[in-house]
């Protein structure tokens, strides 16, 4: 098993997620050495949430987790790639597809370019 | 234009880095204020090196630079997609496409899924 090397970021690394199927880029969310034997013990993806401070198994409590499906580690054993079928189709806290929904075009406006699954007043209220 | 948040990371956020025509994730560095502007300004790609603490323009030595295609912003204005076209089709130092050359099977060994461009000893030679 490869060693990852959490001593640069203070214990944590990142994480890219990638739609297995399509290519499409999810989000990116960073581990810790918790974080990423659960998501090898579990085959779905767990974080370190940085704003909570507490480990994050993504969809969770909604159902719409991450199953695993590959696992890349880069040249320096400082990231991860997690190729994942993303179960509700939606990433994202806003409800996009993936957290990549704004494109930055060459005039610096935005453009929106992810599809809108869910409504995050919806689904989040109490 | 997006502000990006610059906060959280010491002053830098990670960048991706994927292929605009195949999708697939070639790699992840750093970037600050200075290689996010540097970038924009002249379409390619520029990181912060964490090791060489330095800006550091993506192939400027080897030519092999990546010519920005789109350009994404999360939703947490704190990662960024670059979609490039790789010059030279290799982003790795070790002379893979891809830095995620490694696959992490299901029994925990590696499989090698990189396709080698360059013999590193070669190109890195005095």
């Amino acid at each position: 098993m490869v060693k990852l090397d959490f001593s640069k970021g203070n214990g944590l690394i990142p994480a890219i997620v990638q739609d297995y199927k399509t290519g499409k880029v999810l989000m990116l969310a960073y581990i810790n050495e918790e974080a990423w034997k659960k998501s090898l013990e579990t085959g779905e993806t767990h974080f370190w949430s940085r704003s909570r401070n507490e480990l994050w198994h993504k969809g969770g409590t909604s159902g719409n987790v991450q199953k695993i499906k590959a696992i890349y580690v880069d040249c320096d054993n400082d990231t991860v790639l997690f190729q994942v079928e993303q179960i509700g189709g939606a990433a994202c806290h806003t409800g996009y597809d993936t957290c990549f929904y704004r494109r930055i075009k060459e005039d610096g406006t935005i453009e929106i370019v992810g599809k809108k699954i869910f409504d995050p007043e919806e689904v989040y209220k109490k």
